[in-house]
């Protein structure tokens, strides 16, 4: 790998389309795979991906656009990885090319449904790459504000401080700053975890609760989220850095978030079905619920909410009585 | 003192009447002081606080309403006090009678600004009332949503773990859940300091910054919080209680309230002077960024947020540069 390695990003979403932005800033080309091809076309034509972030305008010379997977891969020393955890594992089964040799960043928030894995795991025991090898790119941080530059800040974790490094410093900008972590497992499971939270803000505020009560349910879900993770894999971590809470908090209080939209929509009356369909897109807790609730049956945390959001997700628990329940294990 | 002690509510604003609504579901009779002798009026007439919250309905036989301090304090053996922390000094001043067999809870959020103390320490010190004979009633808990009846959540702190459980019987209700502590001093702390903070995310607001960057200015502010509350004193504590994390996030993340407001003001442009003209009241957390900012060239804890506020306030630091230099220190 050279001193200026090559990126490539994977998917055609808002936050794949964030990461190509930042990378431009400092590199002179990046590949970019997306399965739309009018989305190619139309970023060729009008500089713009028509569907996500679409104020934000390119420098098509940077981009190599591609709608195969193969051949943005092939071209990079650093793949990141952007699309919902659901379609993870239809893309990789397209991969001809090794990745050996690359280093994989996961932009996913979420757990990869067939293996109930966090990405980095299911690059690591279903590809068999070194953890040196796999990195996070965590926010606190929406797309949408990438696109309009307001200063945003975010953690780079890696098993290799080099490469985080690089990585941090390849996203750097005047509108982004960035910090390096070794906690992989840790900010993973928190990027995971939080868009349970974010369903269940969006369920209470469904249910008619109001600003006390999500306040009290943010700082019961980080105290939840801290001793889930630390089953998970202990280390010393602050769970109030910006890549756990900071993370948590700007999700949990977006009323733009797509898993607190679900949640409100349950919370509002409608089915998990119903809520689903609405949606153009699953919401990623939605996978996460089930995957965090049953690998918990093992590590056996006390996490009341994540209980209550998979109740009412999976084991048709009323919205309104599972929350009353949950109002008395809260404080 | 009876078993069923008797209270009083020293306040006429919207937490005083938050207060005086929750006592009177468990309370036969409350004395409530108020200064506004108006507000007195109209309520005993129409049931109403016209002032604040003035949707709740009080059942007037309850209340034992006064303009005299010193009949409300004579009357009672718990005394709530809720008014803002600056006209605390005036409203003792006219005290005769005597508060060495009476329990003292504050419900102020602020530091005495002519004893830069918290209220807790301001009795202590002045009025040599002993620390089991020192509560505090915290949230997270908007009047407002006290007034809707919505779910919220009090932590009732004192030295005396029998009069904290007292006091918080008394504050429970199908609406109000409460739990008990013996950290007087830092859950009164984390009250006041939470007010500078939201002042800091209202300047943020004010000056362009986003949702990401607000959710990194919490995340970077509980941090600081706990720094600053284990100098003043040190005990086991979880930051993430609700006590502290909540009531930070319910005030940082609320557009109502006045600390987020004046900060907003300022961060678009307006002098301090200005902004305090616009605001019908000084925004507790103003003296709160001075007293602390002075309490912490003592205790020496790294506090970038309070510093940047108490440059912006009392330096005449220029509230973009203050900031542009601040986004350096947070991570």
């Amino acid at each position: 790998m050279s001193n200026t390695p090559k990126f490539a990003v994977i998917g055609g979403g808002s936050w794949a389309t964030a990461i190509a932005k930042m990378l431009c800033v400092n590199v002179d080309q990046i590949a970019w795979y997306m399965r739309n091809t009018y989305a190619i076309e139309h970023l060729k034509l009008q500089k713009h991906n028509p569907n996500y972030l679409s104020s934000v305008e390119f420098d098509t010379k940077k981009l190599i656009l591609t709608n195969d997977i193969n051949e943005a891969v092939a071209y990079a020393d650093y793949v990141i990885f952007a699309i919902p955890s659901a379609f993870l594992s239809d893309e990789l089964e397209k991969l001809t090319v090794s990745l050996d040799d690359k280093v994989i960043f996961s932009a996913i928030k979420g757990i990869v449904p067939e293996t109930s894995l966090i990405v980095g795991e299911h690059f690591h025991e279903k590809y068999d790459i070194d953890y040196d090898n796999i990195g996070v790119i965590t926010g606190p941080c929406h797309a949408e504000e990438v696109a309009l530059e307001r200063l945003s800040y975010l953690t780079i974790a890696c098993g290799s401080e080099k490469k985080a490094t690089i990585m941090a410093q390849n996203l750097n900008s005047h509108y982004i700053k960035t910090k390096i972590s070794d906690d992989i497992v840790g900010t993973e499971y928190a990027a995971m975890l939080k868009n349970i939270y974010a369903i269940a803000a969006g369920m209470a505020h469904g249910l008619g609760y109001g600003d006390n009560f999500q306040a009290l349910l943010m700082s019961n879900a980080i105290r939840e989220m801290k001793k889930f993770i630390r089953k998970v894999h202990k280390m010393k971590r602050n769970i109030n850095d910006s890549a756990y809470l900071g993370d948590l908090l700007v999700t949990g209080y977006s009323i733009f978030s797509r898993n607190r939209m679900f949640g409100n929509m349950i919370g509002k009356g409608y089915t998990v079905k119903s809520a689903m369909m609405e949606m153009s897109m699953v919401a990623e807790g939605y996978y996460a619920a089930k995957s965090a609730w049953e690998l918990n049956q093992e590590y056996k945390a006390k996490t009341p909410i994540i209980d209550a959001v998979h109740s009412i997700l999976y084991e048709g628990g009323d919205a309104k009585q599972v929350f009353k329940d949950l109002t008395d294990k809260l404080d």
